[in-house]
């Protein structure tokens, strides 16, 4: 059955093809949608099986959240309220979750995987890339890999989180199981392999052999990337052909030239330096230096716990001085070439029918309005998944 | 018939007679309320006529929003994407929404107040403040307060927002009609006066003048101090015995002292500051010094066009250096002190039933969950006027 959401105020469709701009923005438009694939996109008045009407709102293509680590038992509102009170962040609150990780159910862990999934729904998001990390060991990697996967086709096996406690100091030693033993587990349950490139977590070299033996295992490369002071971990996602380098949030000279040069996408997790209270990364000089950039949540129990993209769009404007529009492709067409994914991200025919339509006129609302909920409703692989509220 | 709130799982009551610490907290806790006025609280397991259960939810009192603009025509997104791409923000803006609110109707006001309220409802605001201010002539500010009546108790004269248009730079000539004419007019639908003391707007005697008259016409004052700059708003408000100095971005040791030992609360507008890229005030410096706080929203649609408080409480504690404690009593407690009122801000018994019911075991999720909407439900005067969503 065809359906055709029509009158729609303002339409981004972030195909040039298609509208004006960067954006592609078509005024007064409609986009008829079949077996939850776009048949078409054009003005206002397509004839379809059932209609959607969206006059005075906005319509955008549904978020892409290329960096969440949904899948976790446990609370950490603890370690935040430590840290607003002055405590620096540290990438040892991980053990935290780590622990109540491990004691959970697997049903336990994937209603709660559940729960979240719906919540970032609700907030407009219809493609989440989820991460592995808070297993740490062969058969909890495995699982949690094994929720992820019920909820999002870009799952990450991230191993090389933090040293697990019970390997103390022999970071090498963990290293090496993760790329034998906790891969040969995890491969089957993964599109990609990810590491923490930061002190306090892996080092280059051992980053490096993680990303050779998940690639060699047919796993794409990403990567955490100087999160939390420079470092060499952005310059390696380049070298190692990464799909994209995460957090950015300290960029060198080098590091703006050797992603500029790449294929790699910079992904700013700006809810991220909010929760951790870092300086943000410097979006407007990376952009203007010819970097590829997307947006994220980064949504995890430690240092960003939001499912909120609107939130991380408003920040990217007012403190990383991305344009609304750099902003808004950032969540979306940003998002989908960090999961080098060509179905999702634009709205345009043959793509999925994934769109959210907002509470507002335009996109630039999601800006001007900062922490009012405006979407409206979620439409995913054309089925609507978030209905009015009426 | 009476209420009983019952299971709650962490109660923020604002009354250290009840409970622990500032914030008077209890947990396992319930509330009864009969015909909107609490009549008790204590232990889960109090009977009533209907039962609501708030298992595993934290309760508190509804947010008082002591400064809001809500009745205006009219949308200023171009010149807010234009200040994100770095245009200052001045006072002139206000113009625009003058101008529209001139030509709306009476109804048409009253149908986008009206709007703004319930999204307010929807954010937790049980209690709100609302200025006039884009009327700017006797006419369109009765008018405008006319409206303003009909959503609240907490209506604000505020002539002196800025010189209208057809008063040229004759600024004095308009402060007398303000003082004269238009309070005469407004007066009868106002319970407070305000004015927006600052470079561009109105300086300390013209701001002296009508808070003067304001208050010799019976109403209460209140003034909109140190936004842009530093300036003599702060100490002008405790001279003339302001309810409440608002925005206080910019404060001097004097303005610290003479605030500390007044009973001028300092409200401040972060949300203000975060859609002006204006620095946020050093709220951390001022508490320690002993003066009283409140956070608001100043909902407007030129410097802050949002209703969530949870947005305000979030910048509140990341960005001016609050604890969540400070930030959550400066939202309900602190709010209903900058209106001089005792019914609400506090569940206690013979308070107004105001209360949100939050989709979180704390408050602290309010700034740890930033950007994700928190509010399960709503109660004001004992009426449920936000559902579940279920």
């Amino acid at each position: 059955m065809s359906v055709v959401v029509d009158n729609i105020g303002l339409l981004v469709t972030n195909d040039r093809a298609l509208g004006e701009g960067p954006l592609g923005i078509l005024r007064d438009a409609s986009i008829v949608f079949d077996r939850g694939v776009v048949v078409s996109v054009g003005p206002a008045g397509q004839i379809a099986d059932e209609t959607i009407d969206a006059s005075d709102r906005c319509v955008i293509p549904g978020f892409v959240d290329s960096h969440t680590h949904l899948v976790f038992a446990g609370d950490r509102s603890d370690e935040f309220a430590a840290r607003m009170a002055g405590q620096p962040y540290s990438a040892g609150g991980i053990q935290t979750s780590v622990a109540a990780t491990r004691a959970a159910s697997t049903a336990d862990l994937a209603g709660l995987t559940n729960g979240r999934r719906e919540e970032a729904r609700r907030a407009g998001i219809t493609t989440v890339e989820i991460k592995s990390g808070y297993g740490l060991d062969a058969a909890n990697e495995t699982r949690c890999l094994q929720v992820a996967e019920q909820f999002s086709n870009d799952t990450t096996f991230l191993g090389a989180h933090v040293v697990p406690a019970e390997f103390g100091d022999r970071t090498d030693d963990y290293v090496h199981h993760v790329c034998t033993d906790m891969l040969a587990a995890a491969a089957p349950h993964s599109r990609w392999i990810d590491a923490f490139c930061e002190v306090g977590a892996f080092d280059a070299d051992q980053c490096r052999a993680v990303l050779a033996a998940g690639k060699a295992a047919g796993l794409g490369a990403r990567l955490h990337a100087n999160q939390l002071g420079p470092g060499p971990g952005v310059q390696l996602a380049v070298e190692m052909g990464c799909a994209s380098a995460d957090h950015c949030t300290f960029l060198t000279d080098a590091d703006i030239a050797a992603l500029a040069a790449s294929d790699t996408i910079a992904t700013f997790l700006p809810a991220t330096d909010f929760s951790t209270r870092q300086p943000y990364p410097d979006a407007r000089r990376a952009i203007d230096a010819g970097v590829n950039v997307a947006l994220a949540t980064n949504c995890n129990p430690g240092s960003s716990y939001t499912t909120s993209m609107s939130f991380c769009i408003a920040l990217a404007v007012r403190d990383l001085r991305m344009t609304a529009e750099e902003a808004l492709m950032a969540a979306t067409l940003g998002g989908a070439r960090a999961l080098r994914r060509s179905d999702v991200g634009v709205i345009a025919a043959g793509k999925r029918a994934d769109l959210v339509i907002l509470d507002a006129p335009s996109y630039r609302h999601l800006i001007y309005r900062p922490g009012v909920p405006l979407i409206h409703s979620v439409i995913e692989a054309g089925v609507t998944v978030v209905a009015p509220s009426v």
